[in-house]
C-alpha cells in the first residue's frame, strides 16, 4: 500500500467519511460472540453496508466470512473510517498508521480517557494532540459509535440492534450517553420510529454533538434532529445550531441532563463534562423554538410526533373523545402544555349534532361516548373526526380513545391511519387501554408510522410540541452611534464607572440625571451653585462596582453642604483611589427597571430586564434574550415579565410610557453590541421611570466591566 | 315472597350490601352477546361470585344458565344489591320493587339523567326523591358499575374485563367516569397491579366518590386507594377522608380533571360536575400528604409503588445505575420530584470500590458501567444495589437499567425481584429498553407484583410517591378567650367593621394601635386632645368593607382638623349610612402581612397569609392551611411564602420578630374559629410589622363578614 500524507481534513469532508464512507477499517474487531466489540463488524455485514470492510486483528486470518489484517498497513485499499476497538494508549499509539491508511475520521470506543480521574484526562489530552498531528478527526472517547441507515453503516457496538437494524426513517439522533442512545434505539425500534442517523459521542475529545448536530440538520435525510445533551459548553454553536434548524424548519429535540447538583456530578464523573450556563442555553430555546424533553420517553414521543404528523400551525386544539372523563383530562393537560381548548361556536356544534349520540357532547371536547360504537362500525366515529379536523376553529386535533378493543379496534386503527396520514393539520391519538387489548390497531399504526399515546397528557405535549416558531426576531440593524460607541471604548479599560461612562450613554442618547463630577474642593464648589434643591453625591471609583453596598450613595445632600460631603467621602474611600464624586439631581420617583447585558463564557451577549425592587430578587421575576434587540423585542421582553403589570396600569392606575422605556432599553443592548466583545458586563440599575412626559425615563446608575486587554 | 317494609338503610350497611350482597338481581339483564347490558352477569357467573344471582329479563326463562325472571316481585329470595340496566324512567319506576325485593342498594347504569339538559336532571331528581321514599342508596346514574375481588362480585359493564377478572390485590379505585375506570381497570390487568375494590360513581346523584371512597379506605382489603375525581364539592368530607387516610397510614392517591376552563367544560357536560373550591383541595393535598397524580399513567404508576413498596422514611435517594447518562436524568429527575440525592461519604464509597468497575462511580448515582456484565453473571450488581440499599445514608433506591437484555436481562430481573421482596426500604426498577428485549425479564417482576418502570422519571415520581408525612399538624386547643368571643360575636351580624371589631381583638389580645371613634361634632372636639402627632383617619360603615378604594382613609391628618375631617367624610358618604369615622394613630412603618380566614362553600375554613403589597398580588405568594393553627404551623405558613425571606433578614437587614407574627397569626385564626360557623370572612390588611420591640406587630384594619342569621 502507498503511504498517504496527512490529507487537511475539513469538517463536512469529516463527517462524510463518518456517515457515507467507502472504506471502513474495524480495528480490534474480536471474533468471540457475545462480545460487544464482535458486533461493529457483525452489524456491518449483517445489515447491508455497500462500501468495503476490513478487520484488522492479528489473531484472525479471517472474520465474519472477510479476509482479516494483522495491521492496518497491510489492508490493500485506502479507507474512510476507522472503528477503533483497542485500549485508550494503543488507540493513541495507532494514530500514525490510521493517517497512513488514508483515513480522516475514526471512531474510539475504549473508556479510560477523560472520565477516569487525571491519568485519563491526560491520555485524553494525548488522543487530541495525536489526531491534530495527523490529520484525524475523532468520534469518542468512551463512545458507542455512529450509524447511518441510509449508507446501512453500523459503526457501533450497541446491543439495541442485536434483534436487527433499526428502520430507516427521518429522525437524526446525536447524544453523549452511549447508554443513553442505546436505549433510544430501542424504544424507537419498538414505536415504529425510523432513524436516518444515529451517534454517541461519548467523551467528545473532538467532534461533540453540537458540531455532530449541526451537520446532520443540513442533511437531505434527516426531517427532524433529537439530542441528548450532558452539557452545552459552547453556546455559541448550540446557538448557531438551533437558529440553523428554525431557518430550515426542522425541529430541534433536545434532552439535557446533569441540571440539577447531583446530575451535574454524574455527568462530571461519567464522560467529564461541565454544564454550561443555562440563561443562554434558556435563552435560545425561547428564541428559536427548541423543543425540550425531560426524559427519555418524552423525546422518544416529541420525536415520533415530529417525524410523522405536520406542523401545527396555531396554539387551538380540538379535542374528539370516547369519554367525558378522558376529554376532560385532555383539555386540562393540552392546556398546560400552552394550547387552547376553545368552545365550538353554534354553527359548528350544530355541524356535529347529527352524528353525535343523545348523551354526548359537541362543545369542545367533543364526547361521542360509547354509544357511537353500538353498531361496531367506526364510520360515525370517524366523520365526527373529520368533520372537528377540517373546522377553521381548531389548528390541531387530539384524538382520546379509551376502551375501543379488539377487531373493532383495529377497524377504528385503519380508519384512523387514513385520516391522519390525509391531514394537513395534525392529528394525535391516545390510546388509554392495554396494549394486549388493542395489540393490532396499534401494530397498524406503527405500520404507518404514526405515534399512539398511552396518556392523554403525553399526546398533549406532543401535540404542542408541533408548534413552529413563525420567525425569530431579527437583530436590529447596528445604530449610526455604534462608531462613536466603539470609539469611546477604545481608549477604556477594566472597570468603567458611571462618571466615566455618562460620555457612552450620552452617545447612545440614553437620558441621563443632570450631573457633575467633582474631583477636588474648588469643583466641589462650584457645584453648590449648579443645584437648587438637594442632591444625590456618589463616590466613583473604578475599585467600587456597587457604591450602595458599601454607603457610597448620599442621598438628600443639601447643595450647600457638597464639598463637606466630597471631603468627607474622599477620605472614607482613599483606599480605593476614587476618581472623585458624582453630583447627581434628585429625579421624581417611579418604578425602576434594571437592565444588563452579560457575556457568557460563549460569547453570546445577552440581555436582561427586571422591575428592581425585592420582588425581581424575590421572585427571579426577569427576562433574557439576546442582545442587542429592537425596540419592539424590548417591549416584548419588559413584558414578559410579571412585575411589568406595574408599568402597564395596575390596579386602575395610569400607565407608564412603556414605548419609551422599551427604546431606552433597546439602546442600552445596543451600546454593548457596539462597545464590541470586550463587554463583560454592563448594567443600569436602576433606569427610573415617571409621569414626567419630558423626561419618562432616565438611568440613575451605570457600571460596565471591560475585558482587560491583552498586550499586544 | 313477602312484602318488606323499607328498611332503615344505614350508610355502611348500603355500602356492605354493595361490595358483599349476599343476592343480587341483575336487572334488564341482556342475553344479546356483544351487548354491554350483557356483560354483568357474563362476569357475575364466569368470575365465581359466591352469593346467588338472579337474572330479571321478561324476554327470558333462562339467562347464562340461571333462571331468569319476569320481575323483582318473582325473585324467590331477598336480595341486597340490585344491578339496573333499564332506560332512565324506567329505574325510576322500579324503586318500589326495588325495595319490596329487600334490596339496600341499587346500582343505576343508564345514562340521559343530570349530564343530558334539564329534562334529564329533573329525572335525576325524581330518581333521588324514589330512592329516598324507598330507603334505596344509589351508585349512578351513568356509571360503569362496581367489583370487588374479595368477593367476586362483578356488577360492571366495563369492557375491561372481556379477557377475564381482574387480580386480586390490594388496590382500592373509585372514580366518576366509567370509561376512565375502564381504562385504568386495563392498565392496571397489563401491569400486574391487583385490585381489592373498583367503582365508577358516574352522576353520583347519591353516594359520591368521596363517600365511597371513605368506606373503602376502612376496609382490610385496601392497601391504597386511587380516585379519579372529575370534582370534589364536599370539601369537608374529602378532608375527612383525607385525614383519614392520613391516620390509617394508607396512601391516597388522586387524579383530578377539569381543573382548566376547557376541562370544567367537559366535565359539566359529561356528569354535570361543578368543580370544587380549589384552595380546600390543596391544602388537604398538602396537610394530609394526598398524592397527585396528573394523568392516567401516573395514577397506575403510583398505584402500582403504593401497592407493593414500602414507605420511604426520608428523603435520601440513591442510584444504581448501568449507564452515567441514565444517572444522571434520574438524579435531575429525583432532584425534581423533591428528594434528594446525597453524594456518598468516602467510607461508603470504599465500601463499594471493591465491585464497581474501573470506569465507574461510586459518589451516587452509582455508575456500574457495562462492565460490570462482563461475564453474563448479575451477581456483582445485585451486590451493588443490596450494598447501596443497606447503606444509612440513603432512604430509599432507584434502579436505572438501560440495554440489559435477553436471558441476562431475566436472571438480573429475578435476581432484582428477590432484592426488592426482602428490603424493608422501597427500592424502584426503571428499565428504559424495549419490551420485546426484556419481555421475560417484565413478566417474571410483573408475576411478583413489582413494578418496573419505562423511564427514570417516572420510577423517579414513584419513589417521591412513597413518603408519607409523619404527622399532620394537630389543631390547637381553643383559647380560653374563645367564649368571650363568641358572646361579643352572638350580638353581631352581617359586615363588622373595625370599630366594631376591636372588641373581638381586644379579647384575643390582638395589638391594634391607638384609636377612638368619633359619631358626632363633640366627640370629634374631644379627639383633638388626645393625639399629638398626625394621624389616620377612616370611614365606619358596614356597607364599605374597602375603604382604601373609595378614599375612604385619610392619613396625616393634623390632630386640630379632626372635626373638620370627621363632618367632610360623614358628608361625603352619608348614603353609606356611616356610623363615624375611626381617628388612630400612625405607626411606624414596616413590612405588611395580609391575614385572612374564609370559610368556603364546603364549611372548611382556611387561613391565607401573604405579605402585603404588589408582590403578594403579582405573584400569587400566599400559603394557606386550615384554620384554626398553632403559632407553629402559623411560623411555617408564613415562612412558606417566597416574601417571608423580608422577615428573616433580606440581604443582610435586621429580621424582624417572626415568633410574634406567628403568634398574631395564630390568633386571628383562633378568633376566627371562635366566633365560629358564622364567620364567612375574616380579614386583617395589613398587620404592620416593625422593629419596636414593644410592639412588633399591629393589626392596622379589620374587616368581617358574618352569615346572616335566618330568622328563628
Amino acid at each position: 500500500m502507498t503511504m498517504h500524507q496527512p490529507p487537511e481534513v475539513g469538517l463536512h469532508d469529516a463527517l462524510d467519511a463518518l456517515f457515507r464512507p467507502r472504506a471502513v477499517a474495524v480495528v480490534g474487531a474480536s471474533g468471540r460472540p457475545g462480545n460487544p466489540f464482535a458486533r461493529p463488524l457483525q452489524y456491518l455485514t449483517a445489515f447491508g453496508f455497500e462500501g468495503q470492510v476490513f478487520p484488522i486483528n492479528p489473531a484472525y486470518d479471517e472474520l465474519g466470512g472477510l479476509p482479516c489484517y494483522a495491521s492496518l498497513a497491510d489492508v490493500p485499499a485506502t479507507i474512510d473510517l476507522a472503528l477503533m476497538m483497542v485500549p485508550a494508549k494503543g488507540a493513541i499509539d495507532l494514530m500514525p498508521e490510521v493517517a497512513a491508511a488514508g483515513a480522516r475520521t475514526a471512531v474510539i470506543f475504549a473508556s479510560g480517557f477523560g472520565e477516569a480521574g487525571q491519568g485519563g484526562q491526560s491520555l485524553q489530552r494525548d488522543l487530541l494532540a495525536a489526531a491534530r498531528t495527523h490529520g484525524i478527526r475523532l468520534i469518542g472517547p468512551n463512545c458507542q459509535g455512529v450509524l447511518s441507515t441510509t449508507t446501512h453503516m453500523y459503526g457501533t457496538f450497541t446491543a439495541a440492534l442485536e434483534n436487527g437494524p433499526i428502520a430507516t426513517g427521518s429522525l437524526a439522533y446525536v447524544g453523549q450517553s452511549g447508554a443513553v442512545g442505546g436505549s433510544i434505539l430501542s424504544l424507537a425500534g419498538e414505536r415504529g420510529i425510523g432513524l436516518s442517523s444515529w451517534v454517541s459521542t461519548g467523551n467528545q475529545d473532538d467532534l461533540d454533538t453540537v458540531t455532530v448536530g449541526r451537520y446532520l440538520i443540513e442533511q437531505d435525510d434527516t426531517r427532524a434532529l433529537a439530542m441528548y445533551l450532558e452539557s452545552a459548553t459552547d453556546e455559541e454553536a448550540f446557538l448557531d445550531l438551533a437558529s440553523r434548524a428554525a431557518e430550515v424548519g426542522k425541529p430541534l429535540i433536545v434532552l439535557r441532563s446533569a441540571v440539577s447538583a447531583a446530575g451535574a456530578r454524574a455527568a462530571a464523573s461519567h464522560t467529564g463534562a461541565i454544564v454550561g450556563n443555562s440563561a443562554a442555553f434558556d435563552a435560545t430555546v425561547a428564541e428559536f423554538g427548541v423543543i425540550e424533553a425531560h426524559d427519555i420517553d418524552e423525546l422518544i414521543d416529541l420525536a415520533h410526533a415530529n417525524t410523522s404528523l405536520p406542523a401545527l400551525h396555531g396554539s387551538r386544539a380540538g379535542i374528539v373523545t370516547t369519554s367525558g372523563g378522558a376529554g376532560s383530562l385532555a383539555a386540562d393537560l393540552l392546556d398546560a402544555s400552552g394550547l387552547h381548548v376553545p368552545e365550538f361556536s353554534t354553527s359548528a356544534q350544530a355541524h356535529l349534532s347529527d352524528l353525535v349520540p343523545e348523551f354526548g357532547a359537541v362543545e369542545n371536547p367533543v364526547d361521542v361516548t360509547a354509544q357511537i360504537f353500538r353498531d361496531t362500525d367506526p364510520s360515525d366515529f370517524i366523520d365526527v373526526c373529520r368533520r372537528v379536523k377540517q373546522m377553521d376553529e381548531i389548528d390541531g386535533l387530539l384524538i382520546a380513545l379509551t376502551l375501543v378493543t379488539g377487531d373493532f379496534a383495529t377497524r377504528t386503527a385503519e380508519a384512523l391511519a387514513s385520516l391522519v396520514q390525509d391531514s394537513a393539520k395534525p392529528i394525535v391519538v391516545a390510546w388509554a387501554a392495554s396494549h394486549e387489548q388493542t395489540a393490532d390497531a396499534r401494530a397498524h399504526l406503527k405500520s404507518m408510522g404514526l405515534p399512539v399515546y398511552d396518556s392523554v397528557g403525553r399526546a398533549a405535549r406532543a401535540l404542542a410540541s408541533l408548534r413552529r416558531i413563525t420567525q425569530p426576531s431579527a437583530s436590529p440593524a447596528a445604530p449610526v452611534w455604534a462608531a462613536e460607541v466603539a470609539r469611546i471604548v477604545e481608549s477604556m479599560d477594566g472597570a468603567v464607572t458611571e462618571a466615566g461612562g455618562r460620555a457612552l450613554l450620552a452617545a447612545a442618547s440614553i437620558p441621563v440625571p443632570h450631573a457633575t463630577l467633582v474631583t477636588d474642593r474648588p469643583s466641589a464648589e462650584a457645584a453648590t451653585t449648579q443645584f437648587k434643591s438637594p442632591v444625590v453625591v456618589k463616590i466613583q471609583s473604578k475599585r467600587i462596582l456597587h457604591k450602595s453596598e458599601v454607603d457610597g450613595v448620599l442621598v438628600g445632600v443639601p447643595p450647600h453642604q457638597i464639598p463637606d460631603t466630597f471631603t468627607e467621602m474622599m477620605e472614607r474611600f482613599a483606599d480605593s483611589e476614587p476618581d472623585g464624586v458624582l453630583v447627581q439631581e434628585l429625579v421624581p420617583s417611579g418604578p425602576e427597571l434594571i437592565v444588563g447585558v452579560t457575556t457568557s463564557n460563549g460569547a453570546v451577549p445577552l440581555v436582561t430586564v427586571g422591575l428592581g425592587g425585592t420582588a425581581t430578587e424575590l421572585f427571579r421575576d426577569t427576562a433574557t434574550t439576546f442582545a442587542p434587540v429592537s425596540a419592539e423585542r424590548a417591549r416584548a421582553l419588559i413584558l414578559q415579565t410579571r412585575s411589568s403589570a406595574l408599568l402597564t396600569g395596575f390596579r386602575g392606575q395610569q400607565e407608564y410610557d412603556i414605548a419609551a422605556v422599551a427604546d431606552v432599553v433597546a439602546r442600552v443592548s445596543q451600546l454593548a453590541a457596539s462597545a464590541g466583545p470586550r463587554v463583560g458586563e454592563l448594567e443600569i440599575n436602576p433606569l427610573r421611570i415617571s409621569h414626567d412626559p419630558t423626561r419618562p425615563v432616565v438611568a440613575l446608575d451605570f457600571l460596565m466591566r471591560l475585558i482587560t486587554k491583552e498586550n499586544d
